[in-house]
């Protein structure tokens, strides 16, 4: 099955809005649907919050936005199951070779993944440094202890080489995230 | 904390767009919201999938969305996390007083929960019957029974009486439909 097409397409027209660090979305977009496709996990990406203003509205099928704008997501940007359990994780990109800047995760995220932790659920941030070629998954337990330690506006390299893990680069999936979570949660995935 | 202002005004403003059943959404809504507040269960609904085709773009605050599209949504409206596990669901209005018309429902949504159950999740629909005043919870094990076992286009709502959950109506929260998965997968929750 050939799917790949209508993923690169969709990425361009958004990626037209801004480069909103679209290579690690677009991979984890074609991780998720090898994962569902091959019955691994069913994790979805959610749609971007928007907030519609004014609507044509000739029938109810022919609705056409003509204004409205982007809201800030109360939530992280991927949930779904695996194994039974609650997944749910933010992935961000950064041009920065040496740390990862806090202001790309807003507070409330990190809130919400904290919140997930407690009820039982994996919470985790996927992490790319894309001049390295490096991408990283940090868990909340990890996230939290180093905020709690630290008082500064970035997350170091070295930090994530020391307390995260790192997510290879493969052709088919290509973010392989739940290779991580097997080791972590999972017993390798035994 | 009284938070239910912002959520009528919200209401309105997409009741506007096409009256899509807002009366069970916005108890959901409330409801979520109860449930998130008093730490019980973290469950959202997601944004509605929208395809954008023009947006001005002056700079990346201040962007705005010229020409969209509402989306046919590939997965379900609610997910989250309850005890630990995977909560997933579609929530339904019909004015009929018979029977539950099944074009309500899109195919992929069923076949979407049937992923969630078979991975160890807990899916089902919440259909409220308005002239009557019955909200009931159906879980997919037995919607996929009741396909499997008949051509109707319909549920009638005598299915729902003999295999579906009634959800009281309540003040706080409003559709507890959280007391009908403690008794059907929590054992009571005791």
């Amino acid at each position: 099955m050939n799917y790949s097409t209508p993923i690169k397409k969709k990425a361009n027209i958004i990626n037209s809005y801004g480069n909103r660090g679209m290579g690690l979305e677009n991979d984890i977009s074609e991780t998720n649907k090898y994962y569902r496709i091959n019955d691994i996990a069913i994790i979805y990406k959610k749609p971007t919050p928007i907030t519609i203003s004014k609507v044509d509205y000739p029938s109810r099928i022919n609705a056409v936005i003509k204004e409205g704008y982007f809201r800030t997501p109360s939530t992280t940007d991927y949930n779904g199951i695996y194994k039974g359990k609650y997944i749910d994780f933010e992935a961000k990109e950064t041009t920065c070779k040496t740390s990862f800047p806090l202001s790309n995760i807003h507070t409330h995220q990190i809130n919400h993944l904290e919140s997930i932790y407690k009820h039982g659920g994996i919470g985790f941030l996927i992490v790319r440094f894309t001049k390295l070629n490096l991408t990283y998954l940090i868990t909340i337990e990890t996230l939290l202890m180093f905020l709690k330690n630290s008082n500064r506006k970035s997350i170091p390299l070295e930090y994530f080489k020391e307390n995260g893990y790192i997510i290879k680069n493969k052709y088919t999936p290509r973010v392989d995230y739940i290779e991580v979570i097997d080791t972590l949660y999972f017993d390798g995935g035994k």
